[in-house]
């Protein structure tokens, strides 16, 4: 392909012509129209305006007010307008049309890509469930008896689901009853956590009925974003059994305001871990296109550097996740959005939530700064961001990155 | 209030001025066009067309697709549309325009009236839990300690919510190794169940970190519909730890077509069963409006009535449901569905599962025809149908029902 058009405000670096993430942004001029953008360098493409001035036949889909309509349009018509933001951006004879469309990043808002259909969230990290099992139930085995068959996910609320910098307050609930008391505790929760997670986005519809196989998964499956499962940890230990998490995890789920798409990342995919159990059919991955992504998290509390946890070593890769949610006929929708669960690696530094990294709470962090940490306080900003290899020898594709800021309480 | 207008085609019953329930309809001619529509007797309002020509200025509302903008709209409109209904229903002088534009019900197809946000599934009925853990975690008490003092939840798939009479299509998933063996089963359920529910739907938005207290339930709560949520207990019972129930429930969950406006609920109101421990302040309902809903339902199956779960027997109430869901902050969305949980009285003949009903399949049920049920068959039809107390001595306010034909596995 052509080199890009390098201009003033675009030093492509992690987000280059092989990247190309969509968003959706507004200005300050008109902070009531969002526009569809694509991220080039510091610069955000007005993906519209091009899509006009190039006479796309896409033109309809990329002026929408989100990303819902491209991501219905189905695989072949994402790869043909993929190709165009190539050509458009990477063409010396183009560059007079572009440059007055790239709007450098710092000058935008940036909003939730895509309307959320529903929110499934995975736990596909061998290392995470292990972890947890010690730590809230010391007594029994680390890992269900289930976990090595099937990849577990639950539904979460698709309503809470926030872009990147929304702030999020911190949530009151109840916890378990103190010791001699039978009456539960109430107030803002006391172990506010991360979980650092990659999510995935479902642009094509499946039929009610009809399993979507693992070899389908490109066929349904847009793009990737960052995410962060946000958890009361005093709350979701109080509520969880029999039904699992709710008000615990319901309160604000942040994503990244930019969607890889899946082409980008291929010079990414890696075989997943060696499975130690043998799996049904619509499970097993022998022979089909690896289903790991070598995406590298790193996890930041107020800027500190404090676990870096390495995507490749999920156990349950993203196509078996999407198999096994649609084995029962569930049907897909365009905006379905499934997160991996928590990113842990084996070693500690690798680890994608504090309770974790803090081991319930028992063994504190202390940052750069001085201070020291369980669980999060006040005002605490967290930022999960990654990057994957590229196709080029030593480039990267970056993923952006994913922040939020603890509010008080109301 | 003035008489009704009784046409050829209106014989009110279940459905007369008190009632006036919303639904969504379309026609033989005119197949793609879906219509607001308001059931009285056995014919069907065309809203829309009502209120064009009575120069409504709800009319942008009643003339959508689909019942979301009346839901958004608010409290007062709610009230005042509902006020103009029985007032072109209801006059003498209006039976010319308003004749024309009621169809028999049997000759329009009904349709999912709303679009759904999220799904909220309660477990509410005290009976049915303390059954559940007695069949399910014999060892155990039969209530988990947080029961009492919360109403657990979790949510559900809102891509799969169905309106009545959508072919329920047995799904096949994974079940529990048998004896000796450590490979799960696969397959079709063998264990396909029904959960007699009622579903609470809400209208008007809530503001992001603001709990909804009880109070409010009536500003922000606009109907009522019956639910059935369908359930696979062989694969429920293998993947719920720790998660909570996932493709066990995932695959459909139907509702009935008609919403019951609360305002119509208002003869059916009861106060809750007795609480034997002190709530949180949130939860706490001394002194409100009596939270209860004296709502009967009948469960059929291919016909003949196999239950008749009394709601009013439900341990929580939908005010503190709604208090619960939102106490941490989750922001409620026009259209967010949030049902009871399986309905079952105290009596053997009250229990809205078959589980209940045949404890685990150990007892199956003989219908009349001479059949037995553990669970489902393939072909099995289930309705069920409810009706309330209305405002005059002996009237009742029908609900509809909500029905399902099982398919075979594909």
């Amino acid at each position: 392909m052509p080199a890009p058009a390098h201009t003033a405000t675009t030093r492509p670096g992690l987000f280059g012509p092989d990247n190309l993430p969509y968003g959706l942004f507004s200005t300050a001029d008109e902070p009531g129209a969002r526009r569809i953008g694509v991220r080039f360098g510091d610069a955000v493409l007005d993906a519209g305006a091009a899509a006009r001035a190039f006479r796309s036949p896409h033109a309809r889909l990329l002026t929408a007010p989100d990303l819902n309509p491209l991501l219905a349009a189905g695989r072949p018509v994402w790869r043909a307008v993929r190709a165009a933001l190539r050509d458009w951006l990477g063409s010396p004879g183009h560059r007079a049309t572009v440059a007055p469309l790239l709007l450098p990043l710092d000058t935008v808002t940036l909003h939730l890509p895509f309307r959320v259909a529903d929110y499934v969230d995975f736990y596909a990290s061998e290392h995470h469930a292990t972890n947890v099992g010690r730590i809230l139930r010391p007594d029994a085995a680390a890992l269900t008896p289930n976990w090595k068959h099937l990849p577990i996910g639950y539904h979460g609320r698709a309503g809470t689901v926030v872009v990147s910098g929304t702030p999020v307050v911190r949530p009151r609930g109840q916890g378990r009853p103190g010791t001699g008391s039978d009456r539960p505790a109430f107030g803002p929760t006391r172990r506010l956590d991360i979980e650092a997670e990659v999510g995935f986005v479902v642009g094509t519809p499946s039929e009610p009925g009809r399993p979507v196989p693992q070899t389908a998964f490109r066929d349904h499956v847009f793009g990737v974003c960052l995410l962060n499962d946000w958890s009361a940890r005093d709350i979701q230990a109080w509520e969880y059994v029999p039904l699992g998490p709710f008000l615990g995890k319901s309160f604000a789920t942040s994503v990244s305001p930019w969607i890889t798409p899946l082409d980008a990342l291929d010079a990414a995919r890696v075989a997943p871990p060696e499975r130690d159990h043998p799996l049904l059919p619509y499970l097993d991955d022998e022979g089909l296109e690896p289903g790991g992504l070598d995406l590298r998290l790193t996890v930041r509390i107020n800027g500190h550097p404090v676990s870096e946890p390495p995507f490749a070593t999920m156990y349950w890769t993203a196509a078996q996740q999407l198999a096994h949610l649609t084995v029962n006929g569930a049907r897909l929708r365009t905006g379905d959005l499934f997160a991996s669960g928590t990113v842990s690696g084996p070693e500690p530094g690798q680890r994608g939530s504090l309770l974790e990294l803090t081991w319930g709470g028992r063994d504190p962090l202390t940052l750069p700064d001085g201070t020291s940490r369980a669980f999060l306080e006040d005002g605490d900003e967290v930022t999960i961001s990654a990057w994957a290899p590229g196709p080029s020898a030593g480039s990267r594709i970056g993923l952006g990155e994913v922040t939020g800021r603890v509010a008080p309480a109301h």
